[in-house]
């Protein structure tokens, strides 16, 4: 294991090698946030959606993801990639429960379900998350857009984020009341 | 109707007479509220009881709770009586799904279910909300403690709660993953 | 209270008369049931909607839906509305957990919430109840036609459905992973 | 790769060896399951708890429970891990939502959270099965035990469970309204 200066690779964690090699023996946990503004009362504003440029160069919409690390508690892990995504100013505001509003199984075979991960076999928890403070794309994110809830809930949008990340779109509105 | 001015009857509201009608015909609905404090992360780290005196004079930890009105929505209520127990200032954080995380059923008849109102049968959507602001108990209730997620979750105390609330207090714990 | 032939209107419950004065005045509670086969791993594998004919006449696709009666638990509301509606070997198995997986509001004035009843403001408690045996529309049910989850996420028919319910449906389809 | 006689070391899942090495770097999704039996209406009668005798050789009641294999649903998992401990005639009734009713993260260091398992960091999805056939405990399921929801929620039964998953058991009577 070359230790280089990424959280990835401290103690206990794994090198890009030996992620490589889990990723094709068991399902890899992850989260997925849907940043969403909030009105007064709960009522959600407008839904949180970033552009990437996906690993073949295109541009697509996208929900906050990422890998549950060794030894991080689920809502440390949604902290953290929330705040890799919009930046630490964004004041997520996370759910009391630990429980998620579905969990999407992404498998390397496209159509075992809905959703599709070319690299490995992941199974993640799925949160709505209101924030309330500024959101500045951070990273590998190129922007970030805020959309009302009719417009997220547009089918031709939904149909082009990677993965199968559109279902999730949906159905985190569906819970919303939309 | 002899038209007093108190919200239940505005326009289209009810009498006391009516209400009290009603009570002995139809399932009242009802909302009931646990306000909690929570961490950075999410998690709680203390739950508000009220401190009450009920209708027969005695002295009783107690959950938001009460009425929603004709053509109130339900988060509307919820806000309504936080604001009317712990004040103005609450700055209370409704979940933005409408899904509650039980519902309560109070059955006039003592050991139908867990929960009894001697008044009506009240069904109660209940639901966790994170409270930010200053709280300061407003109307009937006396007083507002914060309690630690274990000292809430003393059976004595549970016990001790009128309506069978303790075990709505219990449930809301345990969604919480305490 | 002169009818007596009806289970509304045994003792405690309500005339015509006095539901009509009801509705104007308080919310009335609702289930709606969105009766679904699933296989042998707890999918979805169709989902069951009534064909009605509406007040006005026109025929459309329902849930099952209808009114708790006072005392009357929630979950036995759901069974009788399901018995009436797809007959009584319809073997319903309803949810171990009170949680509703959603509630809809529907309002007397159209646009409030996505859901509109014009008699009244009523309040849903919505559940996906899995049926294994034999259904047979009953009463004012025209047909029980059963779906696959996709024609059921047709926008088409979604829109055509009464009161939002269409909405209703679309949020279980969400909630059950489509 | 050597072993080849059980599903677990079939192409692309792991060896013990694999096994054990993902367990000290990368979180491992479990499943855990409380089969109950439920009235007519749906409500628990009765919480199936196994009899196994621990790594230390103490005997212990336990929750169905086991890892989720490579390219293997979440729901699929449920099954096979109920078929393990119940047998193949139990019928399990898994829910039509892929949403947990909530999730337990075991971590190796006591006292992170309430759940604790030496071997592994496990993040267990948790559902409530209610099975309505033939149950005979399986392999290293001593016995199995039908409680009432009232003998399940004594504390300290509940306290002699191993890993923390008596606050399971608890949380799982909670979510179903005891």
């Amino acid at each position: 294991m070359t230790q280089i200066d990424t959280p990835q690779t401290a103690a206990g964690w794994l090198s890009r090698e030996e992620l490589d090699a889990s990723r094709e023996r068991l399902p890899i946990l992850y989260v997925d946030a849907i940043p969403v503004r909030v009105d007064g009362s709960g009522t959600v504003t407008s839904v949180g959606l970033l552009l990437r440029v996906t690993g073949h160069g295109q541009i697509s919409r996208a929900l906050v993801s990422g890998r549950v690390n060794y030894q991080e508690r689920v809502r440390t892990a949604v902290l953290r990639h929330l705040e890799k995504d919009l930046g630490p100013l964004a004041l997520p505001r996370l759910p009391p429960a630990p429980q998620p509003f579905t969990v999407a199984e992404y498998f390397p075979t496209p159509g075992v379900t809905a959703f599709h991960d070319p690299r490995q076999h992941a199974v993640s928890l799925a949160f709505v998350v209101p924030v309330e403070g500024d959101c500045e794309p951070q990273q590998d994110a190129l922007d970030l857009r805020w959309l009302s809830p009719a417009e997220a809930a547009d089918p031709t949008l939904q149909a082009e984020m990677a993965g199968g990340q559109g279902n999730l779109l949906r159905q985190a509105l569906a819970y919303c009341g939309f």
